[in-house]
């Protein structure tokens, strides 16, 4: 199946990343579907062009219309609204989803499904400060990532589906992890960043400070407005992979600390000339991106 | 002394942000000297039109002809050029600085003046990952803080130009704060965001997380780059404060990790909570900087 316009989509959850979704397939000429559980989303979403129809009920017809079903929903109620209506899914559907976390759920979700209804999981990685389908924006896809999570289980077919999927949403990039991998880098690059951001902010409570603010500390807590409830489950569905990137960087920060206590200028020099030539990588990667 | 357009500046020191300082009192019509050690430097200051007139010599007709001085050295050499050359400042003129630690440098800078010389302390909240004076830009002021940072012995006088100083060099905003208050600020606010950004690029040495880097790793690291020369002596200069600041943080991120561990989620919640309170007054601070 290549995903020409005559392809329906139907968004499970239409919160921001369902939002945005549907915003960008829309504006590629397919049909839109979207459940969700309040009708104002629903309201928007049609008066403002992101979907062409959806409902607040497990609407048979558009689940039986969808040639390729999107799952925006947090982890525990994706895999809840699976056990109880993954029976009403034709069979040819492909279902993906836009999950953070993987190992704890695609293999779970794979083994739920019946015969001929495949799931291939992808990570899109975007996001915004804000959520709801009020706040979709599509153009957050063009500098992200867009990751492919298959199983063993994964037809060749549907990973090309899911690779193309990423293409015509607009992702700079399309790449493809298996869950392993996947939750082990998103535990580093992401999760861990996060409690960053939190532990800082939790760190000192003199409100004064607000107003020396520089970039350096805007920057590093621009990612400490968290929904709490979203991360929070995160977290603790990845928790191993995370735990142990939280170990390796304290380590490294107690280390620095030593430095600065026993005045190693020496060492602490070092690190920060590791820090520096491996952030500069980073620096290149970013002006391919755009090439 | 106002700091009406007849004023004669010399910038001791032309790196970044001593040519951020020259470009912007040209631009408002002042006449700058400077006095750096590479001559390319001066150089390329002249044609650029940086400075009037530069020197890579204790050039004493240069310091006698300036009104106010602004050293942007390192510590330890801005203490050893007063120590030395100290004696060459005109009686009545003002000297100032950009250092990034203050405790440290100005009660000793202040005993080392001659009667009639007055050293009011300064810091320019703003940077720019590159230096040297070729990267000059004098826009990094317009969203940045200016602090004053005066000790008993200054003059009401010579607060009141360095807070105009501020102003003409077109900072966001000009406050006072007393060198030990600026030193814990600066500890938390700059120098416990740098500690953390280099940990975090020490942790993990896969480069092949490059391609999958998000917004909130590239945001949180892009201090990560960092000169280590300077910035392990201003840690060190700094160190108390400094120290104190990592315990406090440190305390916050073990908390967090536990909470992890132990699948406490109402904690790690509430934490998180706590972060996206305090961090959205720093956005609404970063609204009124522009009104």
């Amino acid at each position: 199946m290549k995903i020409d316009v005559t392809k329906k989509f139907l968004i499970v959850g239409l919160g921001l990343l369902g939002g945005c979704y549907a915003m960008a397939l829309k504006k590629k000429g397919y049909t839109v579907y979207a459940i969700t559980k309040d009708q104002k989303d629903i309201d928007y979403a049609i008066e403002n062009n992101l979907i062409d129809e959806g409902s607040v009920h497990i609407d048979e017809k558009l689940i039986g219309s969808a040639d390729i079903i999107v799952f925006a929903l947090y982890p525990h109620i994706f895999k809840e609204w699976i056990k109880e209506n993954g029976h009403l899914i034709n069979q040819g559907t492909v279902i993906t989803d836009v999950t953070g976390v993987k190992s704890c759920i695609v293999y779970e979700i794979q083994a739920m499904l019946k015969k001929g209804v495949e799931f291939i999981a992808a990570h899109p990685m975007a996001g915004r400060e804000v959520s709801g389908v009020q706040n979709s924006d599509d153009s957050i896809f063009k500098e992200a990532n867009y990751i492919v999570v298959p199983t063993e289980n994964n037809t060749f077919g549907a990973i090309e589906l899911c690779k193309e999927l990423g293409e015509i949403l607009g992702f700079a990039s399309v790449s493809v992890l298996d869950p392993e991998k996947h939750d082990e880098m998103i535990a580093f690059l992401s999760q861990l960043t996060h409690c960053i951001a939190v532990s800082l902010m939790c760190a000192n409570d003199n409100p004064g400070l607000v107003f020396y603010t520089g970039d350096s500390f805007r920057d590093l807590t621009r990612i400490a407005k968290i929904n709490d409830e979203m991360w929070s489950e995160l977290f603790l569905a990845n928790k191993d992979a995370l735990l142990k990137e939280m170990d390796k960087y304290r380590k490294t920060f107690d280390k620095l600390y030593e430095c600065v206590k026993n005045n190693d200028r020496e060492e602490m020099r070092s690190m920060m000339r590791i820090s520096s030539e491996r952030r500069d990588k980073f620096n290149k990667k970013e002006k391919s991106d755009l090439l």
